[in-house]
């Protein structure tokens, strides 16, 4: 079984020697452009992980695993034009660096091509495995609806953002584990507690997410602090602020909250103010704690040895940026 | 077996019942909005005419006839995006009923549930059929690519025209009439033949298109004459204009076709006079027929009898507009 480097550097040899170059070159330029971008490979490295977990080797879910890169650099391709952002990855978007429609086709190409490439999984229980991947295809885009309508929404309550959280990052997350379990003979049972990982992993590492946000390190996360408050975006800080307020305090945060922003720093400071106040570090990195163990009492229930276990544990553990 | 009036019953109840209201409504309601709109119905009638022909029941293939109706609007969907279309079937088009961001990621929905319909199929070669489809999905998108390039192209080979309309509109009838053949245990030879005759189809049903474009009946055909001639569209009937005038005409031709259009009926009445002297109307419906004589041709060859054939010949007929 590989380790997490050797797993890694396999992902990476995956990616470094793919090549989506065709014509026409206008739909597939932007493909090759996009697919080689970088990134974490966060899901490809998952689902070979589960596929050796389970005593399957990496190489043997190579499509699968591009696959689900492919249909994950897809939807942040729409995401990206939907939401109108310049840059990806620190360099300009497909919809900035061409246009809207190269955009809107280049992703349909890549949702297709995932497909193509699942459809390539040699893999006994291959429907098991396209099931899975449209069910969660379906719900990936439930999720970015659910996000679109919580920003035209006042008052989003912590289980529907749950709910939003789950569909938009988890489920693909979880989608990838269990599909590289399905390369091998893993029971049912065990397919689905890795499933239960992937789930709540996923819900761990977007609460984080969302906290690193305001108390991250800008020069290890990469992104400007406060961004999330500047873009008024109902995230899983200003929801549980607002609840734990008094029903004064929480109506004035939320128009705070609301304001256009024309003094960027002075408001992300003044509603940082109030997540200090609240500790609400501690209390969502506690969330993401709770999250975090029972993504690993699901691992732990897992009825493998646990020497199978071990790039799994360190993969699970990286994602939620645990150094132990 | 069905007659043509039975088996677009059939269809017609198909379409009728099918509800696909769900939550997020922000999503699905324009995907409802969309499957009753109305239309022709023509792929997923051709899907299950092939497989009454090779003596299965329609009914078999309800899941695959919904699947690909369902793909052809999610490409109408975006593709009314991308050309900014106000209108579909004399309604308004969903990103101009809603907006933008809800026409991307309702196409992008209607695509995954294409999917899912497609893997719901019960059918005894779903990996025939799968592959199929992911082709066929990956050349629509291809051949809308090339349509848009060739806007800005300003000398488009009638080869590289037919190698576009192949891609964008007939593989679609071709792949319907194949998966439909594929629910049966039709030999691999009499579904090649049948692809064939949908290409082939396809190709007719676009000339003629273009053709009725100019010189269609607007009562029958529902458009207004000359709109591809108003829009600049690169069509069979200017790109043989082209071929067939000694090249200075050609490029005065050119010059006029490319104008902004300020007096439309007076540009559209400019080029039409070019069309009559080069009778042009002849010389494309004489395509047209080529074309569906080739398609009869690989019908005819097809090994079962006769009397199994006769929906499918009148369907084809009526997709070509035939009378007898």
């Amino acid at each position: 079984m590989k380790d997490l480097n050797e797993l890694l550097a396999t992902v990476s040899q995956l990616f470094d020697q793919a090549n989506h170059t065709a014509a026409p070159a206008g739909l597939y330029d932007p493909i090759e452009y996009t697919m080689h971008l970088g990134g974490k490979r966060l899901r490809p490295a998952l689902l070979m992980a589960a596929c050796e977990m389970f005593g399957g080797e990496a190489e043997q879910a190579a499509n699968a695993a591009m696959g689900i890169e492919m249909f994950h650099n897809y939807t942040l391709l729409h995401d990206d034009l939907m939401d109108q952002s310049p840059l990806r990855r620190g360099k300009p978007t497909v919809y900035r660096k061409w246009n809207s429609n190269t955009a809107i086709l280049s992703g349909d190409t890549m949702f297709a091509l995932a497909w193509r490439y699942m459809l390539q999984s040699r893999c006994q229980r291959l429907s098991e495995v396209l099931s899975c991947f449209c069910n969660t295809a379906i719900e990936v885009v439930e999720g970015q609806q659910l996000d679109m309508d919580f920003e035209r929404t006042a008052k989003v309550p912590i289980a529907d953002y749950m709910e939003m959280i789950r569909l938009k990052t988890a489920v693909l997350l979880a989608c990838a584990l269990k599909v590289g379990a399905l390369h091998t003979n893993a029971s049912a049972a065990d397919v689905e507690r890795l499933y239960g990982v992937g789930i709540h992993c996923g819900l761990a590492f977007q609460l984080q997410d969302d906290l690193l946000d305001v108390y991250g390190d800008v020069a290890v996360f990469g992104k400007q602090t406060g961004q999330d408050i500047i873009d008024r975006k109902k995230t899983y800080m200003v929801l549980r602020a607002m609840e734990l307020l008094p029903p004064d305090e929480a109506a004035s945060l939320e128009t705070m909250y609301a304001e256009p922003c024309i003094d960027a720093a002075g408001k992300v400071a003044r509603v940082k103010e109030v997540y200090d106040r609240l500790d609400l570090r501690t209390v969502v990195a506690e969330a993401v704690d709770r999250e975090f163990e029972i993504a690993t009492a699901e691992l732990d229930a897992i009825a493998v040895p646990e020497s199978n276990k071990s790039t799994m544990r360190e993969l699970v553990k990286s994602l939620v940026g645990r150094k132990k």
